[in-house]
This record gives C-alpha cells, sequence and structure tokens, in this order.
C-alpha cells in the first residue's frame, strides 16, 4: 500500500493507493475519523455504482456503520444545484449528525458532487474521496469541490479537504483504454511541470500504464498525486503558483467548449492544449526541441496533439474569452520552460496565441 | 465610534459600531480590502431595501465602486436554495470575479443568505456585514451563515467570516418597538452567560435601551459583539464551548416551532428560554433566587418570560426531540450557575423539562 501525506496544516490528510484496498474500507474509514455512530453517506454515479457500490456498503456494515447511498445520474449535467438539494435531501432524511461523512465513490463528477455536499451539510461534516477513475487522481487532490451554475461551471463550490483519499487501483482496471489515455493525460502533466525525471519515466513505462500494470499504475498515481499535493500545500485557495496545475487547460478548456463537452475528453483536450504551450514557448524564445519533446511524451500515451482542422481559430478564441478574458488584447498562460518546469506569463498577445492555434491544426499528431 | 476585534488568527475582523457611519461606506470597503475594479453586490430585503439602499449605493459609487443590488422578498422563507441560486445569478450576470465581496444590508435572514452566497460563489469572496436589527448582532458575529432545506432550518451552511461588521445605529431608529425587545434579549443573553456587570447594567439602562438611545445603545451592542466574539475565538467551528451561546435556545426554538414563526419572535421566544433555564437549573441544585434575578432582569427589557396555556406541553417536546433529540430520554441543556455564569448539562432527565414546561405556564410574565 503507498501513502502519500497531503501537508495542509490542521487540514492535512493522506491518500492511500494500493490494489484491493476497498476490502478495508472500514478500517480507513475510522482511521479517518469517522465514528460508527453516525450514519455515513456513499455518493456513487449510475456507471460507477452497479461495479462497486453493494460490496462498498457490505464492508462497511460488516465495520459497524450505518450506511445510506445516493446514486446520481452518470455525466456533467448531476453537478446541479437539482441534484445537489436531492443529495441533501437523501442526507437529512437518513438523520446524518455532524459527525457524520460522505464518500465519493466515482470519478471527478461525483468527487466534487459529493464534497459540496459535504463542505456544506450543517456547515461541514466529514469526506472521504474514492476516486474509480485516473482522471480523478487529480480532482481528488486539492479539495477544489463545486457545482455548476446554468451560466458557467464550477462557480459555486468551496475549498473543502477531504479527511481520506482511498485509491484502489482494482477500481481502474474496467475503464476503457479512452479514458485510460485521457486520464494519464494528466498523470503526465504533473510531470511536465514540476518533474523532469517522472515524465520521462512515464514514456518508458507507457506500455505498462496503458495496459494498467498495477505496478506502474500505482507509482504513477503516488507521484501525480504527490507532486499535486505539493503545489496544494504551497497554495491551498489558489492565490497564485497554483495556477502552474493549469498547464495546457486554457487552450484545452476551450477545445472542449467548441467541441461540445465529450468530443474530446477532458485528458485529450488537455494533452492538445499542453502542446500548444509548448508551440507558445517556441514564440516566447524557448527552444523549439521543447516542444518536440513534449509531443513526443504525449505520443507515447498514445494522446492527441493536433486540433482538427474543423476548429474555427474565431470560436476557440472567443471560448477563451469566455473562460478566463483577455485583459486589453492580452492573456496569462502556463508556458514550459522544459521539461518538468514551466512559468507563469502575464501579458501573452492575442495574435500569439492566434498563431498557435493555427500550427496546432497543422503539427503534432490526431492520435 | 466603536471598534472589536473578532480575534479568529488569520480570519480575524473588526466591528465598527456608531451613527452614521454608513457615509464612509466606501472607505470602509477599502479598508476590508475590496478593489474598487472588482463589482461589489449589495443583498438586502424588501423591508430595509426602500429605507437605505440608494443611500448606501450612492456612496460606494462616489467612492468609485461598481455597484449591483439583488432585492430579496423580507422573511424566512427567502432563506431557500431557490433564492440562493437567484442571487448567484445576479452576481454571474454582473461579472463579480474572484476579488469581489457580498454585502448584507439587513437582519439575519439576509446575512446568512449574502453569507452564503459570499462562502460559495468562486469558492468564497469577500463579505461585510451590514445588520440593520438589534438581533442581528448576534448572527453577524460568529460566520455561520446558511439557507434552509425543506426538511429542516439552516441545515444548508458554512462556517464563513466577514472582512468587517459595519453596525450603523441610525439604521435601528426605525425598528419597532416589539423588535427592539427581541433584539434586546440577545444582548441581555450574552451579559447572562459570561457578564454578570453587563447584565445588571442592562436593567439599570433599560429605558434608554429601549428609547434606542445610541450612547446606551452603542455599548450594550459593543459587549455584546465582544461576549459573543470572545466565545466564538475559542471555539470557532463550535466543537463545545460556543453551546453556551444557546442558553435559552432548546425551549424558545420549541416555542417558534410550536406558535409558528412569527407568533412569537425569536428573541421573545428565547426570553421564555432563558426563564425555563432558570427553571431547570433550581431543579439541578442551584437557588430559587436566580430564576428570580432572571425574570426580573428580562422584565426590565419588557420581555415576555411566561408560556402561554394553550401550548401543548406534548408539543413542547415534540418539537424539542425534533431539534436536538432526547437520547434514551436524556437532553443536553445550558443551564446558569448565577448570573453572568453558565454550564453545559449533560443528561437532564425529560421529567425534569416536562416539569419546567408545566411551571412556565405558571409563573414569570406573559407582558
Amino acid at each position: 500500500m503507498r501513502r502519500i501525506n497531503v501537508a495542509l496544516g490542521e487540514r492535512s490528510y493522506p491518500i492511500v493507493i494500493g490494489s484491493g484496498i476497498l476490502e478495508g474500507i472500514a478500517g480507513l474509514c475510522a482511521e479517518a475519523g469517522f465514528p460508527v455512530r453516525s450514519p455515513l453517506l456513499i455518493v456513487s454515479d449510475s456507471a460507477v455504482a452497479p461495479l462497486y457500490l453493494s460490496e462498498l456498503e457490505e464492508r462497511l456494515k460488516a465495520g459497524g456503520y450505518t450506511v445510506v447511498s445516493h446514486i446520481i445520474p452518470a455525466g456533467e449535467a448531476s453537478k446541479s444545484l437539482t441534484v445537489y438539494e436531492e443529495v441533501m435531501t437523501t442526507a437529512i432524511s437518513a438523520g446524518l449528525d455532524r459527525s457524520s461523512a460522505v464518500l465519493a465513490l466515482g470519478g471527478g463528477v461525483v468527487g466534487d458532487l459529493a464534497g459540496f455536499v459535504a463542505a456544506t451539510y450543517m456547515r461541514g461534516i466529514g469526506f472521504m474521496q474514492i476516486p474509480t477513475t485516473i482522471l480523478a487522481h487529480d480532482s481528488s487532490v486539492g479539495g477544489k469541490v463545486a457545482v455548476n451554475h446554468p451560466l458557467a461551471k464550477n462557480m459555486i463550490g468551496a475549498f473543502y479537504q477531504p479527511k481520506m483519499v482511498v485509491y484502489d487501483l482494482n477500481t481502474l482496471l474496467s475503464l476503457p483504454p479512452r479514458q485510460v489515455r485521457s486520464g494519464l493525460a494528466e498523470v503526465l502533466k504533473h510531470g511536465l511541470i514540476l518533474d523532469r525525471d517522472f515524465a520521462y519515466w512515464c514514456r518508458e513505462h507507457a506500455a505498462e500504464l496503458l495496459a494498467l500494470d498495477p505496478e506502474a499504475l500505482g507509482y504513477a498515481l503516488e507521484r501525480g498525486c504527490a507532486i499535486k499535493a505539493d503545489v496544494v500545500g504551497e497554495d491551498e485557495r489558489e492565490h497564485g503558483l497554483r495556477a502552474i496545475l493549469n498547464l495546457g487547460h486554457t487552450i484545452g478548456h476551450a477545445v472542449e467548449a467548441v467541441g461540445g463537452y465529450g468530443t474530446f475528453l477532458h485528458g485529450e483536450a488537455i494533452s492538445i492544449g499542453m502542446a500548444g504551450s509548448a508551440l507558445l514557448a517556441a514564440k516566447l524564445g524557448r527552444s523549439r526541441s521543447l516542444y518536440e519533446e513534449t509531443v513526443s511524451l504525449l505520443g507515447a500515451l498514445e494522446l492527441p496533439t493536433r486540433l482538427p482542422a474543423e476548429y474555427g481559430e474565431e470560436e476557440i478564441i472567443e471560448a477563451m474569452m469566455h473562460d478566463k478574458k483577455f485583459k486589453e488584447g492580452r492573456i496569462t498562460f502556463i508556458v514550459p520552460d522544459e521539461i518538468g518546469a514551466v512559468s507563469i506569463v502575464n501579458g501573452v498577445e492575442e495574435s500569439a496565441v492566434r498563431e498557435v492555434i493555427r500550427q496546432l491544426k497543422e503539427e503534432g499528431s490526431p492520435w
């Protein structure tokens, strides 16, 4: 079993990673400080619940816990205030008290929604993340929880840390290959930002990672979580440094928005975005070989680095303006300096971003 | 101008009290750290907005701020997720950003709702309380913000501290006398809990307080806020000590629930509740004179200490069970030891509480 400590003073918590560790979930809940006398609420979704929910419930009950479950429809649409209120209704009806906890069994949507419930039920109760996707290694560290408003994503939320993250690698074995690759994009991102050796390690072990080899995957998630935990430990509430975690996200979010959410998976979109950041880096004076290395590392994980021709430059720029806003024709970008190091660059010119978008349609690989 | 510091480490904030201080609101917002480049959102209600909103808006605009206002219907029904989402829509449409702030202009309902918006808009932005009732001196200190769920009051919320509380005594001059008395009940409560001298000071200056004399009222609010701030500073998230602030509230909430909210005002109901706690104290061995003193102090502020005959013992007990829950026929009570000192007493027998309810119908004064 691997353990990482997310160091946030009195809000510190462990991430536990291993194969089959959900068998010991009752003990982990006890370690997290959840008393057996207070009911637990499991939030899961219609895709994950059929696979793992009943085992989880049984193990908790065997450990003496009272458990109630709420299953939401799979997909981003469940991150709404309406579904949030429904989960609250379940929590109140089940008699959750101030010592109770919410367990999020699923990916990012479940984690974000369940975390916001935990953050705001009776002004905050216990919270545990049980991620069942690789992508969620990212969202399960850092304490960002939220629901969407019809006018904007993630607009309603809180910073709220879990008491523990429990990562059972067995729950990843049933992921479709495209989801695996998408998740690995965020893993590699952490290497590209802060850990050159780990970035190259990912390329070297790409075959094992894509095949979900437990040893390789366990190590990759440990490093990915540890790097993110370091950044979050320095800047919990995103006042500055934490922005480096957005490498590839400015272009990536715009690609997702223009394509319609779901055309590209999140990791695929930020893979294209990271290739774009490296192209931008070349314009700002970094070596062109940095772009080539970036594409090679992403390509090893079979991730796309080319923007399809049908994506309009104007639409991408407009989506970017909606997301982060250009200020007087300039925008802030996270730009690689080398593999494993990035800078926050203010005042990038719109014309440079437009050139990058055009180049992204011609270079790289579509996969 | 009077100033009290609520000492909560990096979440510390000042309470500023004085007559006419809203004239300087733009300067106070600057002191609170709200930049002029980010829009401010004022939340007020249909009762308060006609009196003070346009002046507040004008003063802020004169100070260089962009301001948008959202007016909710006066009354507890506005503390709903529906109204919360409407306020969020206003905030997003007005382009509030992470440096923006929400100003709550009104009583407890406005403060609770606006505070929960501030706590959760973009994961938390600035917040200022501008209370316009005496009662709100209590809710504006301590950082409890919340909305109601159809199944239970204040079930959805957070602990979220304002950057500043601005108490303009001029906004209290238009309060109806019954609201004044109700508010003074919470002021006196703080004396009954922790400050004997202040409790007797309230009786001595009852006529001035009831007449809203600025000097007396300013001092009373300063002491009330300071006592509450001390308790909250010791126990921000209500793990223990903070429970003493609930003196009179176990019976008081039940009286409100049985009578229907609005039959008794909150301060009137807790006045009856505080009389009840003193009766309970006598049963637990404290002197009977403690009850008589308590009734005398409450009576000086023209507050009721008798429960009307039509209130059923069974209904009161049932409402209490719903609120706090008896565990195996026992309940926790805040019980006075003397004027200015209380204990948290666990395991009070239901039979003793029933006796108190019967006595409350026979003793004290209805006003």
